[in-house]
C-alpha cells in the first residue's frame, strides 16, 4: 500500500466540509493529523458540532482531534452563510461531548503539526484563511514547513457567488487570503468555485438523490446535511449539489484528478470596497509573470464521484444516536 | 428600404476601428454622423490620420466629418498601446490634409448631434469613454438625449488584455468608464472582449488570410492595417484577428447578430491599484441588482464574417494615393 | 493706478462666495471677466439667483457676464450643504431675470477666456472644482493657457468639515480635485479650510455683528447671506463667521495678505471610501518631493477684514429691490 | 505606597523604546510583567538585544522576561527605519545571552499575562501593533481582558513621519492598527507623533546634552542611545530629541502628565496606496460620532522630563560590560 498522505484539515464545518471530514477520517491515503476549525459558514459552536457529528457518523468520534481556531476574520466584521447553510448540518444533533475540543488553539496545532515534520505535511484549507494567516503571522517557520496548501476559494472566471466579483471564503477574510498568498508558500493548489466546482464538482438532483439512498449511515447523513444547500443552490440558478471542499481535499489524495492545472499569481482585493474579496488571477502572457499558485481548470468529475460513491456505500457503526432537533 | 441608424462613432483609430469606420460608411443600413476621436491606442494625431486613411479608401475623404476630443484619460497618464498596434495602420500614408477635422470639438459634437434629434441617435464607443464622460460630465442632458449608447470594453470572465483583470479600453480611462455606466443612460449595450470578441468576432489566420485576398482597395487596405495586431495577438497566446470594434458597431446596426444579451450591473474598478478598470459584472442573482447595461453574451460570428466580406469585396476608388511609409 | 489683475470667478455661490462676488466687482484691482457657476454648496439654479442678486445689490445685474457650468461632481452623486448654508442667500428673493446667465457654458467660457489672452488670466475656484476639471480634459491646453490658480480647498492639518478627514470643496469632487492638482497647472495656490480659514478669516459674532450694521444696502446684504452659516458653525464647535471665499480672491488681488506659504505636494484622496477627498499634503523633507502648489500658512486676519470693512461700507444702488422669501 | 500599575511593554526596541523599558523597570509605580518584541525600527534581532541592553544597564537582566513577538508586519513586507535609528542602541553591544529570551511565544505571553489577572493589566505598545492585533485575532477575549491599552502612534494633524500623511507605527502595519481600533476595547489611550510628541515629548540638543552628562551609567546609555536620532531628527527638520515612547509608558504610570486628552474615532487607512497608514481622526460635532479612543492633546512636558531626569541620575550597577561595536 501508498504511503498515506499526512493533512490537516482547515474548516468552517457545515456540508461539503462534513463530506471532506469524511473523506479525511475514510480513505486509505488519508492520514487525518487534525481538524481546525475557523469561522465562517455558520456559528462558530455550531461547526464544531457538525464535525463531531461527521466523526459521530463514522464511529470515530474522539479520534481526530478538532482544534478550536480564530473566532472571527482578521479585520472586518463576520458575514455568515447561513442562508446557505442552515446550521450546517441540516438540524441534526446529538448529545455533544464538550471534551472532543482540544485545548489547544488551532493556529498552535497548526504550527506544531507542521513543526514536527517539516516538509511533510500539507494544509487543506477548505474555509476563510483566517486560521492559516494568523499562523503565518504568528511564526514565519510555518511557510517553511508546510509540504503544500489546498485551497478552496476564489473565482477563476471573475463570477463569485457572494457579491459579483467574489467568492465567499476569500470574501469573508480577504487580508487573510492576501497575507496567505503572498506569503512565499513552496506549493498552493487552489480549487475555485467557479468554473471548476460549479462544472466538475456538482451533481444534479437526480444524480444527488441517488447518493442519499445507498441506506447507509453515512449515506443518510450525506442527505440530512447536504439537503440544505441544495435547496438554495437551486434558488441561486445553481443546478444541483456543490461539492468543492471535499473535492479540495480529494486533490491532494488523488493527484490523478486533477486533469489541467496552471501557474497563476493569485492576489486577493483587499483595498476596493467594490470587489473586496475578488480574486485576480493573472497568467503567463503578463510582463513580470510572478506565479504564486497553482489553480485547477478541469477535474475528473466521474473519478471524483465514484470515489465518494464508495465513501457513501461504506458500512459503519456511529458512536451515538443523533437525531433531527 | 429600412430605415438608415443615426449613429456616432467615437474611436481611438487603430486597426480595427478602421474597419469599424469602413463598415459606418458603407453599410446601407448606417447613418454615421460623424466620427469623434479620443486617445487611446496609438498616438492622437496618428489617429486622426488613421481615420483620414480609412476615409480615404472608399473614396469618401471629407465627406464625414472627424471632431478631435480629449486627447488624454482624466485622471491618470496617457497608457498607449503601441506594442499591440504600432501606428495603428500598418504604416500606412498618404498627404494628410488637415482640413479633414472640424473646428468643433468631439465633446461638443456629440452634444450638438444628439440634442438635434433627442432620442434619436446612437453612440458607438469602440475607445475608451474619455469623450462620452466628459461630455456627461458636462452637459447632464446629453444623457437622455443618446438614443442608446454601444461600447466596446470590459471583460465577462474576470480575464483582461492590458492587466489580468483589466481590458485595455476600461483600464487607460477607468473614471471616464464608471461616470458612463453610472451616468443613467436608458440604454447602454457592451460587447466584452473576453468570452464575446475572443470566440465570436475573431478569426484563424487562414480565414484572415482568405480575407485579406479580395484584390479590392479596401481589401488591401484591411490587410495593411490588421497585420500588426494580427501578429501581436499571437504572441500573447490569442489565436487570431480580433475585430471588438467592428462587431460593435455591427451589433448596434445589424441587431439579429447579437444572439444572446442578459441585464448586468457594470462597474468599473476605479479605487484599486491592483484591479484599475476591472470590470465588476452583477447579474440577477444577487440581491438588490440594478441592472445598467446588456451585456453580449453570444453573437452571431458566422453572420458577421459575412456582413464584413461584403464590405471588404466591395470595389472602391480611394480619392489620394497611399503608400507604406 | 496698478493694472488691474485679470479673472475668472469660478463658484458655487452661497454665503461667503456672495462676498467674493462683491470683492471681485468693487476692487479697484480687480478686472472680473466672469462667473462661472458649478455645483456645489446649493441647488444650482439657486447658486445662479444667488450670484445675481449679489451683483444686483451693487447695482451691476447683467454687468459680469454668468456662466452656467457643471450640475453635478464628476463621479458620485451631489451631496448638497444646505444643512450648512440654507438657500445660500439667507431666503433674499428678487424678480429674477433668467436673461443675465449666458449661453455660453461655463467650460468653454474657461477655455475661451484663458485662450484670449495666454498667460494673462488666472482662476479663482471657490467651490468644487469640477468645471476646471473637465476644462482640462476637453483641452489641455487650458492649462498652460491660466497664469495662475487659486483654490479654496482642503486642509492643512487633516481636519475636514464634512467628514473627519475631508474639506467640503475637496470631498464633493475629488477626482476632479485630482485631476486640477496632477494637470501641471504652473502656479496653483490653495488657501485651505484648516486651519487658514478658521484662524485668520474668521471674526467672531461680536465682529460680526459691527459689519452687519454698517448700513448700507451691501452690509445689509452681507447680514442677509452670511447669518445662516454662522448659525450653522456656531452648533459645530466653530466660533464666528467664516470667510474662506473671499480671501481667496482677497489672496489673488492682495498679495501681500500671504504673510507665509509653502510648497506642498497635494493629492486628494479618490480611492479610500474612509478618506474620500482627504487632502494629502506633502512637504520638503520627505523623499523626491516634488511640489504642484503653493499652500498659504498665514494670511493678514486685520488686513483682509479691513479690506471687506471698506468694501462693506461702499455706498451702492441696487438695479432691483429685494424681499426676504 | 500606591498600588502599582501592571502592564506589558510591546516594542520593537530602538532608541526611546530603551527608555520606555528604563522608566517601567525603574518607576516605583511600574509593575512590568513582560517585554513583548515585535518587528519595527530596526532588525528583530538587534531589537532583542537593544532590550537586553537595556536591562543591562540597570543591572536587571533576566529579571523581566522577554518574548520575542511577530517578525513581519502582517500583510506587506517590513519597512525598517535603520535610517533613523541605525541598530537602535548606537553601535553598543556586548556578550549577549540569548537565555535572557523566553520560549513562549510573545502573543501567547499577551494572551496569558492578561487572562491570569482580567481587568487588571494593561498594555503598552509602542511599536507596530503586529503583535496585538495578532492577539486579537487569536483569541477574541484579550480585548475584554486588557484593562486599558496605550498606543504610540499616528498623528493627529494630518502630518506624518514616514511619509506625508502616516506615522511610521500605523505605517509599517496599517491592518494590525486598524484590527487593535476597531476591536473594541474598553480603553484605549493614544499618543500622536504630531503634534503632542513634537511639542511636548521633544527636547532641544542643549537640553539634551545636559541630560547625557549626569555621569551615571543610565545617562552614558541614554547618549548612547539617543544620539542617532537626534541626529536624524535634525537632518529632517525636527529640532530636537524626540521621546515618544516613554512618554506613551509615562502616560499610564504618571495619568497627571495627560493635562488634555478627548475621545475620537481613530481609524486606519488600508486602502489607499496614497495615503497607506493615515490615522483618520473624528470628533464629536461629526454625525454618528463612534469613539473608540482618547487621544491625548496636551502633555506636561516639564513633568515628564522631570521624571526622566529622576531616572537619569539614579546610580545603578549594570550585570555585564558593554561596549561600542
Amino acid at each position: 500500500m501508498a504511503e498515506k498522505i499526512p493533512f490537516i484539515l482547515d474548516t468552517d464545518t457545515a456540508q461539503d466540509d462534513c463530506v471532506a471530514i469524511l473523506l479525511g477520517a475514510m480513505s486509505e491515503r488519508a492520514e487525518m493529523l487534525g481538524i481546525t476549525m475557523v469561522a465562517g459558514n455558520v456559528g462558530f459552536e455550531r461547526q464544531i458540532q457538525n464535525a463531531q457529528l461527521t466523526l459521530n457518523v463514522m464511529g470515530k468520534l474522539g479520534q481526530i482531534p478538532i482544534f478550536t481556531g480564530c473566532s472571527q476574520p482578521m479585520l472586518r466584521p463576520w458575514a455568515s452563510a447561513e442562508n446557505v447553510h442552515g446550521d450546517g448540518s441540516g438540524g441534526l444533533t446529538m448529545d455533544f461531548d464538550a471534551a472532543t475540543a482540544e485545548d489547544e488553539h488551532a493556529v498552535d496545532a497548526l504550527l506544531r503539526l507542521t513543526a514536527e515534520r517539516p516538509g511533510e505535511v500539507s494544509v487543506v484549507a477548505i474555509g476563510p484563511l483566517t486560521n492559516i494567516a494568523a499562523a503565518i503571522v504568528k511564526d514565519r517557520q510555518f511557510v517553511k514547513n508546510v509540504k503544500s496548501l489546498y485551497i478552496m476559494g476564489g473565482s477563476n472566471n471573475g463570477r463569485g457567488n457572494i457579491t459579483p466579483s467574489a467568492e465567499f471564503n476569500f470574501y469573508v477574510d480577504p487580508e487573510a487570503a492576501q497575507i496567505v498568498f503572498t506569503a512565499g508558500f513552496e506549493r498552493i493548489v487552489v480549487l475555485p468555485w467557479d468554473p471548476v466546482t460549479l462544472v466538475d464538482a456538482t451533481i444534479t438532483r437526480a444524480e444527488y438523490d441517488k447518493r442519499c439512498a445507498f441506506g447507509t449511515p453515512i449515506s443518510d447523513f450525506f442527505k440530512a446535511v447536504c439537503d440544505t444547500t441544495l435547496d438554495f443552490n437551486e434558488s441561486v440558478g445553481v443546478d444541483g449539489s456543490t461539492h468543492p471542499d471535499s473535492a479540495t481535499l480529494a486533490a491532494l489524495l488523488y493527484p490523478e484528478l486533477v486533469t489541467k492545472s496552471s501557474p497563476y499569481r493569485v492576489d486577493v482585493e483587499t483595498a476596493s470596497e467594490l470587489t473586496r474579496g475578488y480574486s485576480a488571477m493573472g497568467w503567463d502572457k503578463f510582463d513580470n509573470f510572478q506565479p504564486n499558485a497553482e489553480v485547477i481548470e478541469k477535474f475528473d468529475k466521474d473519478a471524483f464521484f465514484a470515489i465518494l460513491d464508495d465513501l457513501l456505500q461504506t458500512q459503519t457503526t456511529p458512536d451515538k444516536e443523533t437525531w433531527i432537533a
